[in-house]
């Protein structure tokens, strides 16, 4: 059953730094001193790239053969949206016209790298989408301009899966395309096939989701789960601390639903450790991953369908604790 | 302007309990002197009656009866799906088939009592319907099974609307009709005229929704808010306040926005003053609405539109301010 | 190493209403019942009782019978300052001074009862001492009026502890004595050697606790650590679940700092299993508590004392997965 | 009585990035221009200076002959704990005795530089004492060297006052002094006259503090309130945004309390107009503190006192309303 392929992305190994302090806790990374330390993990088997700070137009062929070299997958490329500050007030939404399309063209021009890096995946993180004050919005024309864009984006290459990621807020104080629910309204409307949706695990914890029964819900919805990002936090905000910090009965539900729903895609990371060496934080969410999907695979199913069908607390936990503690 | 109808459910003016204090803070009280009350506030147009504790198969005549001496429309019944312990583990989306056909009955039935009453709407809160631990449900069947009770329902009598209350939780940990973005799924999919939405404004803000932009979106998927009900809290709970103890800017976008989008619908409050006295809760909710939505009207509608279509939030907090304060 | 003395509330066994359900999920259960399925659990060496629900003046000797026919310990008495609706606006802090000092004799009067249980140990729980609204409150004099109760009660009888329970908010929208800092800084200027701290670990996860640093607190302002309460949340509200439902590693931390500062008290359940089977509940709180501690216990305490020493969130990270999963 | 002296963190007029847009949504600006901003806003007393950012040891001069030639007072400096990374695993509580020295040190030299620009205050915000990940920490020793430097900065120079700042979390997931509780506590141990507390209004909401409360328990616990800082959100993050934003009746609450417990010191900001221009974001909170300062002017305080007096929710809900809304 062990064929899940590990990802993260790039970043995680480099400098992060918050809005205090600016500069970064840590010291800056070439391209090539990223990869590397991607290597040195040993259970890495792809990366995801960040438009913009790890890939643009100019060093395609650059990281192409970088992949070659350490035999990396690419599991999807974040087209940048929200690091350059022309975007600081709305990208796919904007209600500058010059800027939505800017935005768009960005889109496309990333759909058009993917393929040129074997990678059929692009994750839409519209996060400068949404707003911080009361009045300060037309919510009806910004969902339309939402629709209409990325509609474009989806005609522009039907072979190019376009996965949403959703947040309900962060950089913006509330963010439109704000939880699975509204997500899987957008998909619903837009009706493209090529159009789909990234679950960020702690995305769904910080609004108060569960994510097995998102995951479920996905599937539900004709097979939306295009990506997944996996990280952890304390339930109000988006921590992106190493997996396994705070959350472990609901990332055994997580793993447990992506086997049941058949989800084939990549389990990539994206996190920040800010004050804390990136080696290891990958490796160690790696390998508290592994564990909780040998826990998960250790259980015979049929046993765990047995348990969900009753719908008895004491019985619910009772599993939990013998996935996990094996008595 | 000043055209909106001012509901409560009639709740408010009886005895609350809790889990601890269970035989309720104050005295129970008899319909008759639920209705005495209703009229001693002296600015309601309607009532709204929960299924059970208000109305029931025997005493429809005495109900009508009634809102024709106290001259009360009846703005929505609410269909008892979370008081009779029979729906405790669950009620439209209950494995048990018996229970689910119990509350599928029971929809219908309170669908045939609202036509006596003429009243043409019906409030499903389906607040039994989650889970509260992992592993203890089947998600992708548990929404299968709403589809399918609701559809039921739907079809019994086209011309009675039903409208889905949604809420992220309590009494259950989770409840799966969450949000206005599952809600919305909901409908998309289920593809049905008479169903629409409850927005309660409070189930929003403890959901971190912004209740103006849900209401542009319940429009924007094609005019399914049906009903609204008002109350406030701190954003953790369901607190069921007074209006105004908490909220003020939020609830000025919200008035904007239901004009806005011609909401026709009642003005309705759903709150649980325990301690307090009934009718004074009551008083003070549309008291406060009512200088809130003269706020709203007391400026140029252009203005405020102008303002908006700025997106700066210099000019947003200074609308407020004059709105609230003329100065 | 395994000394932990375990004990619940004994309405645990009993039927569970909420502002909903008024008359309770389950059925009501005599006294004796209730002793007997704490019998049945197997795992308890002691019950904590209720005033008014479950002991009060009449009922003291069969009680005192119970307990020494089925050779369980009194691990404390909670005062009822919250079922009993006269407390409804406040107990301890009230503002009516004969509604006050009906709280503080009813605190005396279970001081002397539980010498009676030889029990040396109160629950002093001021759950409706708070308030809803803005401008509901005198701030200053509540608190002044909270340090005259309890120093009166405090003197009442040395020999007795008082161990002041604290929580955020519910049943009040906010409490007085919401947070551990608010009990330390309560106990510092207090200054009574017998009145201290009881640790309701949901508490504390939903105030956004680390509640491993709260117990080295209580240690660190003078052993003000008398009395444990666990169960679970998910961070939002006082869900008051089954261990083990949502947290895993902050209760492994907890049990370490229980150990690290010789915390010889009872580990007390204090779970509302509304809809859920009570014994069953109870035994696999008991159960995940005792794999937790196990886990604990099966590492180099110096191990741990290295790891924490590092202050390496992926050496932090490594250690939990090896306690849990030994791999 | 309109006496308040209006100051801002003087870094609201300049460049502020976030963790994706690391260069900032906006230009930077020197210091001249950053005064120029000031005095433009044209409603400000005062200013206050972060270390590093603004205030270090070579442009004391500088600084010195722009207030005055501004005529702006110096409300308080920011010691700079949190943006140089050598303190990102903490500062005055830092495990490496070193870093922890330089922290003290800091202290030290900015008191005397705020003596040598009239200042008599140091506003110590330890964002960066806390930790990220449970086993990450020994909690009592943090605490033990935590009294151990702040202690040592207050004996330094006695006119000088340290106002502590609490903040549950950010840029740490979790920080030492994280609520009023914790920071009171800390003070009745530390047991400094020159130490005392800053209430960031906004650090309180997100803490779900009401912060009027939490005003009055300073003044309780010994005249501990040495500055305000003003800001908003949303309950869950940091968000510093315009006053007015979010809170009104909280603040109308906040401002009665600061009368009434006699607080003379600074009405200073502290927001991050990210995507917004700084002088329209400070101008507005301001603007907004007036129109909040003079509702409560324009109220009897007897009357005012006669309501708390009640504790009724609906009469506190018709002073609030006839507060703002005149009707």
């Amino acid at each position: 059953m062990a064929n899940e392929k590990f990802a993260t992305t790039l970043g995680i190994f480099g400098n992060q730094s918050d809005r205090w302090c600016n500069a970064g806790y840590k010291q800056d990374k070439t391209v090539d001193e990223l990869f590397e330390a991607a290597k040195e993990v040993g259970l890495l088997d792809g990366i995801e790239l960040f438009g913009t700070w790890h890939i643009n137009e100019k060093n395609i062929d650059k990281i192409k053969s970088l992949t070659e070299k350490y035999n990396f997958g690419v599991s999807t490329l974040i087209v940048d949206l929200f690091v350059n500050p022309v975007f600081g007030n709305g990208s796919i939404a904007s209600m500058d016209e010059k800027v939505r399309k800017m935005a768009v063209e960005e889109i496309k021009k990333y759909m058009d790298i993917a393929v040129r890096l074997n990678c059929d995946l692009l994750d839409i993180w519209p996060g400068q989408d949404g707003y911080d004050y009361p009045f300060q919005v037309d919510y009806t024309k910004a969902w339309e301009l939402m629709f209409d864009s990325i509609g474009q984006c989806a005609d522009h290459n039907k072979d190019v899966r376009l996965a949403m990621e959703y947040k309900i807020r962060e950089p913006r104080n509330r963010i439109y395309i704000a939880t699975i629910g509204k997500a899987l309204a957008f998909l619903e409307k837009l009706d493209r096939k090529n159009v789909g949706i990234t679950v960020d695990v702690g995305h769904g914890f910080f609004a108060y989701e569960n994510v097995a029964e998102t995951i479920a819900l996905c599937k539900f919805y004709g097979d939306k789960l295009f990506h997944m990002h996996f990280n952890d936090n304390y339930g109000f905000a988006d921590d992106d601390l190493i997996v396994g910090a705070t959350h472990l009965q609901d990332y055994l539900e997580v793993i447990y639903w992506l086997k049941k729903t058949g989800y084939s895609g990549w389990y990539s990371l994206d996190q920040f450790p800010y004050r804390d060496d990136g080696i290891g934080a990958c490796r160690e969410s790696i390998k508290m991953l592994k564990v909780l999907i040998d826990a998960v695979d250790s259980m015979d199913p049929e046993e765990i369908e047995r348990v969900i069908s009753k719908g008895s607390a004491a019985d619910s936990i009772d599993l939990i604790r013998r996935m996990i503690f094996k008595k």
